[in-house]
C-alpha cells in the first residue's frame, strides 16, 4: 500500500484525499498546508497527520506525494520531493515560467523518480475512449481536432491576476488534449482573444474568450475555443475528424430525464463544473498513478507533457500579443 | 398519365389533389363534393372540373379514383367505382361496419380492380425503413412491438360522435402498424380505455385514452397507447424488439436547432399534426398507387388490410365493453 | 455511526458491503452466510467478522441489518431482526408467498422497527428526478405510464426454477415503478406472457417475455413490457404522459462517444447490467436508509411497498393463467 | 405570375427549374445553355423553350432571370440582365475576381434591378431558425460562432482547377454564414490550409482542408473548419455562443430509425450531399426571391452580400499564402 504525503488542502486537495481514502490501494499519511485549519480538517477527515514539508518528505514510509498547493509552490515542491526520492503527482501547471519548469524537470530526471502531471481530462472515460478508438484506427488518419472548452462562470478577478492568464490557466488543458489527440506535436500556434465577458478582465490584463489554431508538420490542424462563461454550465466537448470518419465526445448530464411540454422538448444542462464533470477522471487518474508506481510502469501523463502544454500556452500568448502565428520552436 | 376523379375536397382531399398536381405522372380531372364551393375551389386550383359521381365515373378517360369524402360514403363509392372498372385509392376506414366493408370488398374482387386503402403511415420514410430492416433481418425474429400514437388535441365532440369511436377512428392506424410490423396476424386483443382528457368524451359514449395489447399464435405481442391530447404535439413513435436487437422510429422535427441556456438544453417539439408529419408519406403513398396501377403490380396496402385493421378495432371495442380478451375470430 | 450485520455475501451483498465501507456514516460488523468462504472473503475485505445469525442479532452494538441472502430466508430473518429490535434493510422480494410476507410485516409492526424494501430503482437519479418532476406538477395530472424493462440475458434455468417466475422475480421492480409513478394504487391487472427467448423456460414452467397492463380507479393506466434478453444490454426506460406533457428517463451509457463513419452514426450501448446501471442507485438507497434510521424519519420505500408489488405480481400471475383481467382485491 | 429565363441546365439549374415548376407563383419560359441537349431536356420537362441569351433577355414578358451557368459567365450575364431590366437570381459566386464582381454590381445599381445571390444556406429551416432566435435575443449578445462544413467527397481535380480554390468555391458559403450570424462585419481573417485528402489537390495548387478564424472590431470571433471529404456524408453544423447561452443547428437525416444491437446503438448518417440536405432551402430561397420581386421588397440576400463573402475569401487566400492575419480592408 503506497503511502502519501499531500501538499494542499484546498478544493482539489480534498478531491485527491477523498480518492486516496476510497482507493483501497493507497493511504494518506501527511497533509501539509499553510492554511492550518484547512489542513487539520482534511487530515482529521481521513485519519492523516498535519505535517510540515520537511517532516513529510523525511518520512521514509512515504512513497509518493501529491502536489495540490498553489501554483507558485509547485516547482519547489517537485524539486524537494524528487531529491527525497518520492514519486510525484503534481497538479498542472508545474509552474507559470518555463525556466522554473525546466529546473523542476531536471531535478526529477536527476533523481529518477516517476512523475505524473495532473491533466485529468485524459482520464475522463469519454475522452479516453475517443483516444482509444483513434489508436484502434476507427477513423483512419487524424486530420482535424476541435476542442470546445467553456467554463460556467468567471472566477474572481483576484484569482485571474495570479493565474498566469487564460492560456496558462485554462487553455492549458485544451493544449494537452489537442496534442494528445492530434498524435503529432504541433509546430505552430495562432491565437486571438478578447475580454467579452467582463471589461474587468481586460483591466486585469487578461482575456476571457479566445480562439486558437494549432498545426503540425504534416498539415494536421486543431482548433480550440474557450470562454470563461457559459450560461448553461460547463461545456467540454471534443471532435476529431479523420480520413475514415468522425468521433465526438460530449457533455455529461446528471440524469437522462427529457421533458416534452407545450414549450419544447428539454433535457438536463451539462454537469455544472469540473468537480462534478471530472469526478470520475480524478479518481481514475490517481488510481493510474498508484498503479504505475506499483508496477514501475511509465506514467500515463509524463512531466514532459506538462512542459509541452505550457510551451503551447507561451506560444499562444506571444501570438496574441504580436498578432502573428508563432512557431513553437520560438518559445520552446 | 393516369387520370383521376377525386371524391372529397376537404382537408385530406386537398393534400391528395396537391400531390397529384405535383406528381408529373397523374392528372386530376374531376372533383366531386357535396360542398359546392369547396369542390370549385379545389378544382380551380388544380385545373380540374367539378362533376357529380355519375359523370366522373362514366368518363372513360378516368382510370382511377381517390375516395376522400366522409366515411359513410366510402363503401358506396368503392362499389360504384369498382363497377365502373376504376382503380381505387380509398381513405381509411372503408366503413365503420364490417358488413358493409365486406360488401365493398366483394365488389372490388368481382370487378378485379386494384384497390389501395390509405394507411399512409406505411409510407412514412422512417416507419418504412424500420419495416425494411425487420425484413432484412436486422433484429432477428420480432418478439414485441410498442406503438405510441398520441394526437395533439381533442377533435370537436361533434366529430367524435360520427367517428366510430377512438378504436375505429384513431387506433385503426396503429392496428395496421402493429399487424404490419409483427409480421404475423394477431389472434387476440385486450383493451382498456377511459375519458381522461375531457368528460364530454365519455358523455358522447367514447374514450380519449387507451392501452391495447395484441398477441399472435406464436406468442409475439404488441402494445398500443393512445391519447387524443399531447401538450407537445403529435407523438408518433414505434419500437420493435427482436431476438437480435431493437429498432425505434421517432418523431420528426421542423428544425434541428438546440438551445442551451440557464434553464435547460431544449430542442423542437415534434411536428404538430398529421398534415405536417405525414406530408411526405401522403406523397409517397399516392406515387406508389400510381406506380402499382401503371405496372399492374399488387397494391402495397390492399383492401384486405383495410378490413383486417377494422376487425382488430371491433375486437378491441368488444374487449373494452366486456372487459375480457377477445379472440379475433369472434368478430371476424 | 450505525453498526450493521449483513446476511448474504453474494453479488448483491458485496455491493451493499462496499457501499457501507465507503459511506462514512455506517460500519459493517457482522457477515452471515451459509457459504463460509464467501462470508470470510467479504468480511476480510471490509474488516468485519463472520458470525452466525444468532450472534449477529444478539450483538447490542448492531443497530441495523441488511438482508441480502437467498429469497427463501428473507421472511425468517425479517422476523428475527424485528424481534431483536434492529432496523431492517431487506432485498426484494420479502418472500414469494404473500402469507409469509404478511407474517414478516406483522412482526415488523409489532416490534415497531423501521424497514426498507430494496426497490433500488426508486433511487436511480434519473427515475428519482422524473418522479420529483411529476410531484412538482411539470406534466400536470398523470394519465399513462410505460415501463420498458429488459434484461441483457437469460439467467440459468436452475435460477429461474426457484425465482418465483418472471412476475415475482423481474417484473416486481416494474410493478413498484408503475405504482410509484401512477401516484394511485392500481386496482386491476392484465398480463400476457410467453417463452420467446428459450423453450427451456417454458419447460421450467416460466415465461421470459411479457406485456402487462395496470389500471386505477380514476382510469389511469400503465403498461410494462419485459424480456429476459436484449442483445444490446440492459434496457431500462420509463415514460410518463400527463395532461400537460411527457417525461422520459432513458438508459445510461459508459461514455458519450459518438462515431460517424461510412456505415452509420453510432453511440454506446446501454450499461450492460444492473450492477453498473444501478450502482449509484444502490449507494443512494443505502445512504437514505442510514439517514432515515438516524433521523427517525419514515422509510422512503416501506415494507408495505414490498407487499403491494408482490400483490400485483400475484394478480398478474393469475391473469396469465386464467387469461382475464384480475382485480387486485381478488389476491390482496 | 413572374416569368423567368434561366441560364444553365446543369445540376443546380435542374433544381431551380423544378422549384419554379412547382411554385405556383412563377413560370419558366426560356432555358439557355451551351449544352444543347441538356437545355432541350430541361426545357422539355418543364414546358419551356430553348433560347439564346439575347432572345431570352429581349422577351418583354420575362421579368426575372436565374443565372445558374458556369461561374465564368455569371458577371456578364448579370450585366446583360441588369441592362435588360430583369430581376436577377444569381448563383454564387458572382465571379472569382473582385474587379468583375464590382463591375456587375455597378450595372445592377445603375439599372436599379433587384438581385439575390444564391447563398441557399440562409434559407435552410434550421439555420434560419437559429438566426431568428439570435435576433430574438435567445442567447443574448453573440460572442463566438463555429461553422463546421465538410463535403462528402472530393470533386474531380479538373473541377478544382477552375473552381477558384477551396476558399472561393466552398468556404464562401461559410464566410456568408459567419458574417450573417456574427451580426457584425469581420475585419480580420486568418487561415491555414493543406491538402490532407489527396496530394493531387496540392499538385493542382489548391487545398482540401482548412481552418479559418475571423474577428470583428468588437472582439467577436468565428471559426470555420472545412474538408473536401467526410466518410459519413455531408457535415453541416453551426454553433453560436452568446452571453446567455448557446444555439446549435445540426445535420438532417432521411429517417429517425435507431438500431440497437450487439455492436452499438446506431442512427442514420447525415443526408449525403447538398442536393438532398438543402432541397428545402433551394425551394424556400426561390420562393423568397419571387415574393420579394412581387412585393418590391428588399432581397433577403443582396448583391453586396455576394461581394462581401468573396472579400473574406480573398483575405483568407492572402492569409494562407503569407501566413499572417489579413485585415479585410487590405483586400476590399
Amino acid at each position: 500500500m503506497l503511502v502519501f504525503a499531500q501538499f494542499g488542502a484546498g478544493r482539489i486537495g480534498a478531491i485527491h484525499a477523498g480518492n486516496l481514502a476510497a482507493s483501497g490501494t493507497a493511504r494518506l499519511k501527511h497533509i501539509v498546508d499553510v492554511n492550518g485549519p484547512a489542513a487539520a480538517a482534511l487530515a482529521g477527515k481521513h485519519g492523516a497527520t498535519v505535517s510540515d514539508t520537511a517532516a513529510a518528505l523525511a518520512d521514509p514510509e512515504v512513497g509518493a506525494v501529491i502536489i495540490a498547493s498553489s501554483t507558485d509552490t509547485h516547482a519547489d515542491l517537485v524539486i524537494a520531493a524528487a531529491k527525497a526520492g518520492k514519486a510525484i503527482f503534481c497538479e498542472k501547471p508545474i509552474d507559470l515560467a518555463l525556466r522554473r519548469v525546466d529546473a523542476a524537470l531536471a531535478a526529477v530526471r536527476a533523481a529518477g523518480v516517476p512523475m505524473l502531471v495532473g491533466f485529468n481530462r485524459r482520464f475522463d472515460p469519454s475522452f479516453a475512449e475517443l483516444h482509444r478508438r483513434i489508436g484502434a484506427g476507427a477513423i483512419g488518419t487524424v486530420e482535424q481536432v476541435v476542442v470546445t472548452s467553456r467554463d460556467p462562470g468567471l472566477p474572481p478577478i483576484e484569482y485571474l491576476k495570479v493565474s498566469g492568464g487564460q492560456f496558462r490557466d485554462m487553455t492549458i488543458h485544451d493544449f494537452d488534449m489537442a496534442r494528445w489527440l492530434l498524435g503529432e506535436e504541433p509546430t505552430e500556434v495562432f491565437a486571438w482573444g478578447a475580454a467579452l465577458v467582463d471589461p474587468a478582465v481586460a483591466a486585469a490584463g487578461d482575456i476571457d474568450s479566445c480562439m486558437v489554431l494549432l498545426r503540425c508538420a504534416s498539415g494536421r490542424m486543431a482548433h480550440i475555443n474557450n470562454s470563461r462563461r457559459a450560461a448553461y454550465g460547463y461545456d467540454q466537448r471534443i471532435e476529431v475528424h479523420g480520413s475514415d470518419g468522425r468521433l465526438i465526445a460530449g457533455n455529461r448530464v446528471a440524469t437522462t430525464v427529457e421533458q416534452a411540454d407545450a414549450q419544447a422538448v428539454s433535457s438536463e444542462k451539462p454537469l455544472h463544473f469540473f468537480l462534478e464533470r471530472y469526478a470520475e477522471a480524478y479518481r481514475i487518474e490517481l488510481a493510474a498513478f498508484v498503479d504505475a508506481v506499483a508496477r514501475g510502469a511509465p506514467m500515463p501523463v509524463g512531466a514532459e507533457d506538462g512542459r509541452q502544454a505550457l510551451v503551447l500556452a507561451e506560444a499562444a500568448l506571444r501570438s496574441l500579443r504580436e498578432n502573428r502565428p508563432v512557431k513553437v520552436a520560438e518559445v520552446a
